[in-house]
């Protein structure tokens, strides 16, 4: 059955900016969407900021298994309303993979409850990321480390809770390590950060980061249990005889 | 050297509801307040939600290493403005100790990322609570289980993110259980859930449960490690030769 | 693709003893084998302690990708060479799934690193079982709770690690509490326990206890990331200039 | 109240080996222990893999709050025997924190349940670690990060179940990374595991080592819960009347 995915993208330095544009003509969300396509197995659309509602109405987020988030400049003209929605459907059981400078996106700040704050510095130079927990499926068909040669840096200390999974660690040439590929659960939700993915680099066409992205998707999109019962309910068990 | 700990507490129920007032004439936060004084080492003062910025001021914060919050029926009245202080000295490094109906205070929602619901009934039947964690200093000094004779209930699903240390679990009588005593960790914060604490029983003169507060202070209270820096430093190692 | 499930069975009580007799003329081991059957996608051996190498060989293990463990009363005769091996095999990528008594396994306590006691009743009373990971896709299916109309008890504490995820908590009527189902990651293998399962109760013909089974087999035999190399390897990356 | 510290050390290289001998005439343990004394708070014996039972009998071990554990390529000298006490002594309350090249020491290796294998070279050139949780006591009186300007190297993946705290990553200047400092529990015990200390480098003087290892002590010396009882008890609360 086909993981219905939106990839959603700020998308306004890609038309603006030469440098982007000449990276990712069509937009960050098309190199994602033609990654996910090719991988197999997805139902693709994308959503952008300037779309009515960000392009995430409520129907669109209810036809929705799995959201990717990449935002950078503007995270503030997300609407609260949107964010809300976005939450609310996180909880209930939606995956969520936030890429890169999404780490200070609103839907991300508000899921861990943290300023999600980092080091940062664009300087073009290597990025080599290590998977740590070889059980894990978002790892399958990467070798155990591989190269981006040319990224911004990001380093800890990263302002997030302890992940519920810790999947792969960075390793930057001027000195820094991060915390790069990560998983939490919030109520029914299955969230993942994946570190890479700077705009003036094309680290959305590189092999690699494309299957983290897939196999991301294929593990927010897992099966869930049911929705929980809340409120004032009557006890479940007979009263005791003491 | 002392624990300096401000004990918040709406209080609204205790003057105005006889029953309530009958259980705790000086409120629950003068209850929990002389348990913290019988205890020693803490220095301690009181908040309360119709003081002059529900008494949370910059100053006051500043001269706070634990908060401990309880509220219940005006969780909305509480300001975001000091909202959003109390979760910035949270994330700076002070303790915050969330008890009983406290699930649904707005910081511990921000701090949780998560709607922290849950059941409830007020049949004020038996709970029981077990330590699952005998290597944790808040269980110091207890027995592996106590009992509190009358209390409300709270059962699962409870919608927190799952805890960095779950040192306590609950049995209800009417065949619920519920992850009653839990910490985790925001930025250098140290975050605790207390479930006990209807105000409609005497649970904050219970012995255990006053243990449980106390040890939970000193736990928040530990040292930390450095204020990490943030921004676009230069590299800490000198460029490859590559 | 199918799952390679072997599932392993003491097998000594049911041919011996008329009570478990009746309940499992045929073994604990085919009731469990029938459940994986009915669910669909398992291809299904079976093996037991009386087998030469206790139907564990080296070939055996090597086609199984994830093994069910049911054993009580002769642990000790396990031979340590098939532990060794078992346990190579979890390392190296094989799913395990540890049922009730299995608990003193030497194979489980050899993963957990712990003694792996806990307290226990054989009163045949009510076991409620709390889905409390609603995002977890061994609970799909279930409801947020299901009954065991009788079973035996296991009450905490459980020496176990703390779960790296804890999915189901027990509630039993004489006032205990157990992790009934979690989950731990070694090397490159995934683990569950999950603690229903008395052998004179036909708690392995039950609807819920079967799913959750299934649903433990599928989590367990996800993919992996790539085997991690050892040993003394040169750098990676160049020497700095410094 | 001072806090016992047992260091103990493999102790065969310092007296043999002329370049450990340099770097350590008395050898690692007195090294440890002097920075330990330095620090205050602790009272602190020396125990050596040669002297009988390896210095760690059972009236040792009962006058010991926190084990420190450097051993290399003496590890299967190490009696049966003793490493059953000391694993029975940490589920029992004891800290324990296991040093380098102690990652592969029989006590870890049982505690872990994995083989703690690993990557390494002995190159002698830079490590910078780096704290990741900066609300980690052991992380007190630290910088965000601190580098030894010559150690071996120690690469992932490193087979370790996942720690239960995080609380710093190493950054290796030929490209690799690793979690060098951790946390786990085992039953009412607390396990550290503290990276740096190649025996042919003076990193046992380094104030910052030295500051993470009597943090570890304090950390690893915290009260305890109560031991649980096990066995076969009757019901703690009266049967239902349903």
């Amino acid at each position: 059955m086909s993981i219905r995915v939106t990839v959603w993208n700020e998308f306004r330095q890609e038309p603006s900016d030469p440098v982007v544009h000449a990276v990712y003509p069509d937009g960050i969300h098309a190199a994602i969407a033609a990654g996910l396509e090719a991988a197999g197995g997805f139902t693709i659309r994308t959503a952008t900021l300037d779309e009515p509602e960000h392009g995430l109405t409520d129907a669109a987020l209810a036809a929705t298994d799995v959201l990717t988030w990449w935002g950078h400049g503007a995270h503030d003209e997300v609407a609260d309303a949107v964010v809300d929605r976005v939450h609310a459907r996180v909880l209930d059981g939606m995956g969520l993979i936030v890429l890169h400078s999404g780490h200070f996106s609103k839907i991300f700040k508000r899921l861990m409850g943290t300023t999600c704050d980092l080091k940062w510095r664009e300087d073009g130079r290597r990025e080599r990321l290590w998977i740590v927990d070889p059980s894990h499926p978002i790892g399958a068909g990467l070798d155990e480390t591989f190269v981006l040669p040319q990224e911004e840096m990001y380093g800890e200390h990263f302002d997030i809770p302890a992940p519920d999974e810790l999947v792969g660690i960075s390793w930057f040439e001027g000195g820094e390590v991060f915390r790069s590929l990560a998983t939490w659960r919030r109520g029914r939700g299955r969230v993942v950060y994946f570190r890479p993915g700077h705009e003036t680099h094309p680290t959305y066409f590189d092999d690699n980061v494309r299957r983290v992205i897939a196999n991301s998707a294929r593990w927010a999109a897992q099966d869930r249990g049911a929705r929980p019962t809340r409120g004032n309910p009557g006890p479940v068990e007979p009263p005791s005889a003491g």
